[in-house]
């Protein structure tokens, strides 16, 4: 026998377990410990390759390759890993990382703004639309699910380090942008694939059920449709987003 | 008290509510039971103006709104319904429907298909795309997430009483299609938005991370590209499928 053995958690007591199984199982734990659990080799590469110091890398004690990274690890018998895995099928590894500091909202940036998206995955999957697309900053309103919850992290893919991300903003904090707000609207406006689409801008998206509320729709400078020939049927909010943010990035490219 | 009382099930011993939690939870009940689960008022009524004629209206015991169905009415005390239900704001209803018959595959309706696309909540989103931007079937390859599955019935909102949906397809069965097939790839082909697409055609999606299969690939009469100029970052497949699909939409509508 090899002698990792002393250096292995292996009780569920722990409470360097029971914190880690707090921060990548609870929505709200990363704000309150101040870091971000990133579970799997693709989001922790993400994570490195865009210059981020983890805190803390936790390796399963069967995981045979470790990342290179300066940060201290800690390793957990399987079934330990397997307990604080948000995952189907758990990684065997994770980093721990600090959540950035927030900066100030940058006036110009290309900028997708949040109302109150709820679903984990959507965020997720509208922050890959978003860096993806030549965005550049995420402004999610109060009321939105976390960007840095374990869901919105695991569905986000990487796509957070590439993003300069604002959680749980006010609606004031809308009134420093000086890119134009669109939205997108089922009634009102051009056509989007008609529209001519202002660069650089911010895309204003809106909660699953309700849409983008009163008082934000009201800062939009231009509303936009999507045309469903298909009729009556909605769109998910995050497909409406990819449309949209493609939209603006085919118009650039031309 | 009112006499509703005997009529209502309050034991989950009851074998109608055990195999109704079987069919709101397990991902292939709906197979083995030939029907499907649809709960709220939203998907219940979306049924119905489909003309869609339910096999059992199900109410949590507390609900007062009945819908005018002629479907034979089953009452629960409100613990066992939220006891079923998927959700995590538990509707107080429910309809039952019987799994519509299948159908041959229509070899000149615009279609989506899917390959190996295994998140419910992506399964779910693409249906409500292909639904507003005018296609009219989805044929879904083996490997990929059951189309009647509770989890997809309840993200597809509706849309899939606006569709012919062919589940657990062999690729044979794309042989039959007259429509040309598209593919998107990350390096070949025109860009999405420069492209002259055909129509009707058929959009073909891939797994999350594998995309579609290279047997299914060969298949595709034209690859598109999708301009990302944010760089390496990969879409979420319902991204790439709204994109897509909106594009064959506003190729349309010019």
């Amino acid at each position: 026998m090899t002698e990792a053995a002393p250096a292995v958690i292996r009780s569920t007591d722990n409470p360097q377990f029971r914190s880690l199984r707090l921060l990548a199982q609870d929505n709200t734990a990363w704000r309150k410990q101040g870091r971000v659990w990133l579970e799997g080799d693709h989001l922790a590469r993400a994570a490195l390759a865009r210059g981020v110091r983890p805190l803390l890398a936790v390796y399963a004690e069967s995981c045979r390759e470790r990342l290179d990274s300066p940060a201290r690890v800690l390793v957990l018998a399987d079934p330990l890993f397997r307990a604080l895995s948000g995952l189907e099928s758990p990684a065997a590894m994770a980093f721990v990382i600090p959540v950035p500091e927030p900066r100030a909202v940058d006036a110009h940036a290309p900028t997708v703004v949040l109302d109150r998206v709820q679903d984990a995955g959507n965020v997720g999957a509208i922050l890959r639309s978003a860096a993806a697309f030549g965005f550049t900053q995420v402004v999610a309103l109060k009321g939105s699910a976390s960007l840095w919850s374990p869901k919105v992290v695991r569905a986000g893919m990487g796509a957070h380090f590439a993003l300069a991300l604002h959680d749980a903003a006010l609606p004031e904090a809308l009134d420093s942008l000086k890119v134009p707000l669109l939205a997108t609207s089922s009634h009102a406006g051009d056509l989007l694939h008609r529209a001519a689409l202002p660069w650089p801008c911010a895309w204003l998206l809106g909660h699953e059920g309700q849409g983008v509320s009163p008082d934000v729709a009201a800062r939009a400078a231009m509303s936009v449709r999507i045309a469903q020939p298909g009729g009556e049927e909605s769109l998910n909010v995050a497909a409406a987003a990819a449309i949209c943010l493609h939209a603006s990035a085919a118009a650039r490219a031309g």
